[in-house]
């Protein structure tokens, strides 16, 4: 079984769609929290929730619920373009009344201008709630994720609709701590590091990944909660723990670090690779272990 | 007159009261954008927008609208707990539905648990249409900002409603570029940066505050949309732009950067000092100053 944040038909159901197997049974949780434990508990095998600019929000309520409870570790990554649809009853008359979360209504504010100028805008408290509103007669048209179909047989009036050509939604895949998937060349790694509230203190932190070549991807503050005077960095970087420079960097950042989590390694959802450069930490490495045995100088 | 992020009886409606002087008219804009293009044009003074953890979102659409257009800067903050009224029509029957924007009701959900536990739950595109919806008798009562009572004659069945208790949300006040505010001692300065997307990019950056001591209160990173191949920053860091330090940490942001947009510095609305430590710059320059007209060594 795979949890999502659901409900079903969002975005977040399409990108965990991506990741299961045929056989694996997909389940809606209410909150990204709840799709976290059941994987921790062990009663689903992973989890897929949104973790950066999410169309139905929950992104800090992901990270928060990362960092917080047992380690959870990403093992795949997915981008998917945030492009709607908008749905219809068959048959359906005029459209008056048009429905969606309010952040999706944001992002084709143009295009509902353009296409259906009169209708009534309404809100509702998801993508996937707007076209079940709309089976059941309440509206008349939803802005929905195009999987939205696939549970509502809602006739498609449009898709490929944004205002914003370019917006992305980002997903990760969570299981419980095991084996790494294997490094691809092109693969991501994320943690989330505490450190103390002091000038510097992040400087500090980047100059382990600058200091060995390594690419900083993201990166977002967020005060702690729970501790005052401390500061969390969420930070991903290209390459995969199993690499030397990578596991290096990750030695750096825990010296540094009051508390580190690692987030996982998994190959990047989109193209580019990651420059290798790990030769020279390969050869360092064994001219330390050289040198410690009398074996050069 | 003083634009903000509409429509009326919502936080930023609250935040924008706190700023504005008592003659000055507040004019609710549909969009973050449309309010900084008033203020731009010289057709508000001023305009109100959230930049953090806002309630109804936006927050990226600002950061967008900040770093595009002509330059507007900071001269204010100030900082809200989220805490929610719920509201109802005096002398109404039972509450069989509760309205607010999703993000609202999901920072509820347990009060809603625990004191409306049968009341169906609707969804509005912002607290303040739930409000407005329930004067119109749609809804039984609404999840709204604290302000929104000063539109709506409703009752107030709860105050001070929040699921976690510490969760705040943050709004600047921009204006046209002009003097800056006087230096308090307790500023915060605001910049969005762009730099080539290499590594150690950001690590440079960093490294030009933490030389001058200089704390960074916040950071995060966004792919820039119109050019590959760049990051964005946007910092918050704690000082003056006025102070010798502050000044020549900018400098040294400027050289480092591809584009460097100045976004303000403002009183902090939450208490906290900023250490000094000007002295030794102003000592510096006065030594740089000497050994250069031939009067020290």
């Amino acid at each position: 079984m795979l949890a999502y944040f659901g409900p079903r038909g969002t975005f977040t159901e399409q990108a965990a769609r991506g990741f299961a197997t045929p056989q694996q049974e997909l389940v809606p949780f209410d909150t990204v929290p709840a799709a976290l434990t059941a994987t921790r508990r062990g009663e689903t095998e992973a989890a897929c929730v949104p973790v950066e600019n999410s169309v139905e929000g929950a992104v800090p309520a992901t990270m928060d619920a990362l960092t917080e409870g047992e380690p959870l570790v990403a093992v795949a990554e997915a981008v998917l373009p945030v492009r709607f649809s908008v749905l219809r009853r068959p048959g359906g008359g005029p459209v008056r009344t048009v429905a969606s979360h309010p952040h999706a209504l944001a992002q084709v504010r143009h295009w509902l201008a353009e296409h259906l100028p009169d209708a009534e805008v309404v809100a509702t408290t998801s993508t996937s709630a707007a076209a079940r509103a709309v089976l059941n007669g309440d509206f008349d048209a939803a802005v929905s994720a195009p999987v939205a179909v696939r549970h509502y047989p809602l006739e498609v009036m449009a898709t490929d609709v944004a205002d914003v050509r370019d917006a992305k939604t980002r997903f990760l895949l969570f299981r419980r701590p095991g084996p790494l998937p294997e490094p691809t060349g092109h693969d991501r790694t994320s943690v989330v590091c505490t450190a103390a509230d002091r000038v510097g203190a992040l400087a500090d932190l980047l100059a382990e990944l600058a200091l060995r070549g390594i690419n900083l991807t993201r990166i977002e503050s967020r005060p702690t909660k729970d501790r005052l005077g401390e500061y969390r960095f969420y930070i991903d970087l290209d390459g995969h723990a199993a690499e030397p420079r990578v596991g290096d960097a990750l030695a750096g950042l825990h010296r540094h670090c009051q508390h580190i989590r690692f987030l996982g390694s998994y190959p990047k959802a989109e193209p580019g690779g990651v420059p290798a450069g790990n030769d020279a930490f390969v050869s360092a490495a064994g001219w330390v272990a050289d040198i410690r045995e009398g074996r050069g100088a």
